[in-house]
């Protein structure tokens, strides 16, 4: 049993991480942290979601000396803010431990995108460049070997699942740019209160047009400019991103749906994509699941494809756990269905 | 064209009702105030309520001189909290102006009332006696006299509207205390940031269980003990009271429906009450309309209703613009339907 | 006052243009008519549609004698099927009747298209040259002189709206087929029971991919093929449109802002879309009301565009009664706002 | 392994079903079985049930020959109508399976019941006497020796979990018949295409007043007359019961809390009700647990209680899966958490 922390633990990603912890028959929940000065320091986690009462009713513990975590742990979990996980992270790894950090802290190479995109200047160039980006259908070979996993964001995971297998056969026109209209459910942004968030001011509206950080993420990753949408729906949970692309001259419907296979089916089982051929996605057939669905559709020279995954789990939670089981070599989807 | 001023204008009961004084043949829509450290202090009302672009552009003008208002203002419309309702409205009673009070400052008479339920001594005990309980439908002759009109609350406007004919007929039995579920949508809480409005913690729970002031301002009026236990729906407007009673020995269907009849068929067009016989009240029928529709069934000595309002409009207001058109002897839904 | 009648007038289309007729100071709302065979047949209209008890309770009559109602009409509003809207709107032409046809049968010029898109054989060509198009705010000057009013459909509204005005300065790369991810809500598939619209079962979900008839109608009415891809939301009523397009060489962000003003701005007041600026438009703002908000940002050669309208008003019925005022040379927004 | 089969297996609550026998250690998931003329017969479960596909992707065999799967079948779920239930659990009986059956047929005793609340004379009137109610927390004695068990409807299971203690420690005056108020999720209607089910048509809204075939089923189990009212609520799934009582002489707060405790706390972990004291319950909480959250609150002689389930876990399918784990002797929770 390899003894797992959650740091970061009160939000809706840090509570699917403590559950999927709990149920794992290789991991040992051993303990739940926040910022020192959290207001939620100190209660069990299950006084914060109730759906764990009797689950997980572990108390949410005050981080105020992160090396007697890091001398117990093998595995931590970053559910932090992009700061907090930059200047944590490196104290564990220091200690031998796995991190698998959920912000953003560790995605992107490269020297300007953290002062461009993050607002602060990135202070671990070496840990950056050792950094595995967990994008588990893609990377477990480095997955495999890795200290730091660098967990996707939300909206990546659903647009790079879906465009990845295209663009590495070359079946994308690049020239013309991909268009990645996405819809977030509210808790993509996080347990708090704000006005943007209030049930009464929801309702389903594009921002960060042309602004948000995901599409240089998305960008860097794909090796491909995009141009990405990201939009607020009234609903708690669940991405549907719709992409529209030019395929490249002599691309045709038979060569994606080949490009398709080749990239998720022939590892059937194994890993969390689920291809619809000519079906669109949908978010309730994802919601509470680790799955991203996959639909497309050729006419012409055009493809439009539908991927949809829940945002705290394939887009946080249940990405993250592929990438302890990759790392570990149990199966991929363990504690995941 | 009476002039007609709105303080407290930012919230969603201030919206709706300078879309009503707007677009009322009789009102000039002369200001829209807020507290002068509002930090929508001099945005347009349509920066906060976009649905009103175009219709209200008129800006929130911080409230610094009170009396220079009441020196213009025939009519003022008071959506502010209680103790500034409290504090305001004498000023602008002794100058003459019309008030309709949207708070619960003025909805209830005796000694101990504010200090036990809203945490505050009422210091204004002679306006509190004068001041007319804004109920429409109950007490249109009084309204025509008053000065200061009380708007009631959403929950006791739901209830009593439900209740009173029976009560008023003797047809209930007081000694069983009438049992009164309500579910309201989350736009009663108010426009505010908050955990507890949202998107992803709002579903279906009771609160305030034998604790909601507004228990005592239903049993006051109704002069009859009740139980009532409101609940936050997952939806933005509207109300719903599910109302269960013992009937007085003697009482029947029959008498029941005549009772009503008798409340509310006589005046029919006249008033926002809209009699469904057994059919059951649906808050989709009533959101964005000034009614309130009742529905009811007997069998044996009980008695099942259910009554539906929008709470924003007939529990806030449409009530306070019924109340000015009866006080000014405007047909009472002018500007309603 | 103008005899208006309402031929389907069951759905949720037609509820809201009986309330409107009922509204409007020029009009008569002369009857509401359904399908002989219709299940709803002699019900109050109030009966469906429970919001609209005590102010529109008059009965759905049968239609049997089209041309009875002819004889007396002098505005027919035809919220009917497509090959119904065919098959009636010249017995109502030939007698003189103002036809407002809220149905796809009179939207396309062109010998095929109806046998492509609809499945049947349009057999009245001549009406469908004379048709005009009721897009409201471009085609005014010919609507005063129709008598044939083909009211756009909802997504083609929402669509056109944003597009036009680029489109006619020659802002927009038409060689780079312009995006338009829309989301409707599921009062656009109608008032009837099916699995898809079953509450349980709606979830953000894209449908009809390449393959809407409202692509033509779009592509067809802005002479530039696009790229149209539907989403059903879960949401009553609502469409937001998130359109990307590539800028012609030379086109900016001044250019494309001045375009909207010179389409828009002028006539303030008198027509039904509000400019938003970089601002985005959201469902909430526009649902209820008859306005189409418009947004933009541009970043390089590319253009972000939001445009929001309520499927049932400007994307039915209040573009209809628009039309109808425009006809009759009535302020283009009465009984609107 | 025990061979596991599941008749009626296509709707919601044979979909959860599936999914746990899929998940648990002991059984074998050997058919999913619909009724032979169904649409959706040789369908895979997950074409019906997208969340499903990679999971359980077995057909909905058309049952034709009931006598092979009995053959072969150690367990058999019924999740089918009422009359079907009632005619096919004998056959099932009659070979020695044992029967979860998750319709109304064989869950109250008496020679009426079923002619006067469900249309239908029973034939089985033997089984019917030997079934067990299988209320999971009460009734396991008998559970465990039983070969027919009648699970609980989902509004009895909420309202019997939380009156039961009460009521078997005399703590309330049954004089004065509890008023239950519930709330169910859309679900509970079943996977079907109706207009009162549709999208656009769902609002909070009570229904079967005074008439709800539960009420029965609740008095009886709990031997104290209810007035019971069933509400639609504008969300999938889950119920909450809002109940309210008035208390025996003597009874008390400290007496109350006792028989909570006695009832649940004693036996924690093995069961799956939780108790919040005087929190209240939240549909939130609940929905895709197996758990039944319990509330309460006393004043004076009058006791408020909160229950909310899911109502196609703990109010159909998880208690079904909790009966099986008592029969068999598996740990009362497997598969579940």
């Amino acid at each position: 049993m390899l003894n797992t922390y959650i740091i970061g633990a009160s939000g809706y990603t840090g509570a699917e991480l403590a559950k999927m912890v709990y149920t794992h028959p290789h991991l040992n929940l051993a303990g739940l942290y926040v910022s020192a000065n959290s207001l939620d320091a100190n209660k069990p986690l299950s006084e914060l979601h109730g759906q764990l009462k009797g689950i997980v009713d572990l108390p949410l513990t005050p981080l105020v000396d992160p090396a007697a975590v890091a001398a117990q742990a093998d595995i931590v979990l970053l559910a932090t803010a992009h700061e907090v996980s930059h200047d944590l992270a490196t104290m564990f790894l220091s200690k031998g431990c796995q991190v698998f950090d959920l912000s953003g802290a560790f995605r992107v190479k490269g020297d300007d995108f953290y002062s461009q995109y993050y607002g602060f200047e990135h202070q671990h160039q070496q840990w950056l460049e050792k950094a595995v980006y967990g994008l588990a259908e893609w990377n477990s070979q480095a997955i495999e070997q890795a200290q730091l996993i660098a967990v996707p964001g939300c909206y990546p995971t659903a647009s790079q699942l879906a465009l990845k297998p295209l663009l590495k056969s070359g079946l994308i026109d690049k020239n013309q740019w991909p268009v990645i209209n996405a819809v977030s459910g509210v808790s993509g942004a996080g347990r708090k209160a704000s006005m943007v968030n209030s049930f009464c001011e929801v309702s389903l509206q594009a921002y960060g047009v042309f602004g948000h950080r995901h599409q240089p993420e998305i960008a860097t990753h794909l090796d491909c400019d995009v141009i990405f949408t990201p939009h607020l729906g009234n609903f708690k949970r669940g991405i549907l991103a719709t992409i529209t692309a030019k395929l490249a001259p002599g691309a045709d419907a038979e060569k994606v749906a080949a490009a398709m296979q080749k990239a998720y089916q022939s590892q059937a089982g194994q890993h969390a994509v689920r291809l619809l051929g000519e079906q669109t996605a949908s978010i309730q057939n994802v919601v509470n699941t680790c799955f991203c669905d996959i639909g497309w559709k050729v006419q012409g020279q055009h493809i439009i494809l539908t991927s949809a995954i829940d945002n705290l789990l394939k887009g946080a939670s249940s990405q993250a756990m592929q990438c302890i089981n990759i790392r570990n070599n149990y199966p991929q989807l363990t504690a995941l269905v």
